[in-house]
Parts: C-alpha cells; sequence; structure tokens
C-alpha cells in the first residue's frame, strides 16, 4: 500500500530560523520512533521572502498511524512548543506523478 | 549537485477539483519539455477541509533553469489560467532528511 504522505508549510519569521529547527528536531525525533512512520524530509526556502519558510514533507504507512502519533500528550507538548510558528498540516496522496 | 526543489501548495474551493487538475496538467506539460525538469509529483488532500487541497512538488536542476522556464509568454498564460486557485510558490533546499 502507498505510504500516507504529510505536508506541513510553516510560518518562520526571519532571524527565528535556528530556534524553529531545534523544535522541528525534537518533534521529528518523537515521530522518527512511532508505529507506521516511514520518513521525513525539511525543506528550507532558498529566499527569505517566501511566505513558508520550511516545509516539510513526511511519510506514514497509514492514516490511522500518523493520527495514533499526534494524538499522545508527549507531541501535544511538542507541538504546543511550536506554536509560534503557524503551520498548515494535511495528509495527501499522489495523484499524479512524472519523471524524466 | 543537488535538484532545486518547488513546492507549491494550492487553495482548490471544493467542487472545483477536477478543472484545477486540468489546467495543473497543462502546466506539468509545458514544464516537463523545459530544460533542467527533473520530475513532479501532485498531491491531493485526503480530507475536503485541507487549506491546501493539493500540493504540488517538483525538481529542477538548477533555479536558474526554474526562473528561465517561467519567464515565458507560454508559461505566464497557463499561469494565468489558474489563478482562481491561490498558491504559495517558492524553491526550497533539503536540509533535514531521514528515513527507516
Amino acid at each position: 500500500m502507498a505510504p500516507v504522505i504529510l505536508i506541513n508549510p510553516f510560518e518562520v519569521a526571519a532571524g527565528r530560523e535556528d530556534e524553529f529547527v531545534r523544535l522541528w528536531e525534537a518533534a521529528a525525533a518523537y515521530m522518527q520512533r512511532q508505529p507506521g512512520y516511514v520518513s521525513t524530509r525539511l525543506h528550507r526556502a532558498l529566499l527569505p521572502n517566501a511566505r513558508f519558510a520550511f516545509v516539510n514533507v513526511g511519510e506514514f504507512e497509514s492514516p490511522d498511524q500518523f493520527l495514533a502519533a499526534i494524538s499522545t500528550d508527549e507531541f501535544q507538548q511538542l507541538a504546543g512548543a511550536m506554536s509560534d510558528f503557524p503551520a498548515a498540516p494535511a495528509l495527501y496522496e499522489v495523484v499524479r506523478e512524472h519523471h524524466t
């Protein structure tokens, strides 16, 4: 079965990038211990004026496993620590794909 | 050299998904003919309440090749046809990566 894909764009004010990455790393370390976790990639915008300075693209084996991972008190604390950085997380499937 | 990554989240109103995908496919077909194009993946949100119903993640060999691809009259017409769907495109690099 194809993994489900989490895409999470983050707004991060200029000068707070390092703080954001430290908090993101703590949340990522938690995720890597959860059942169904497959992979994650954190992207950083090349230009400082991007609306979303960072975008995380992760994979889980199933939506239910992802929802279980984010429902714990531990994750809620990790996510709460990032509340200064507005985010727009959602789960996705690939509907079109092309590669040279 | 690592490719540059285009991430483009789109807001698409409920009921207009098919229209959006047709317009996106025309723009994707153009991109596939441009120098430096590597790949593209169109993601669709699993749930209807997602802020960004679609997210495109593409790869180009370099920022300059991507910027050349979007600077043509042909691309501007394709992008203009999609102006009903607010987007937040930006170029990214991967700064953290982990896989099981």
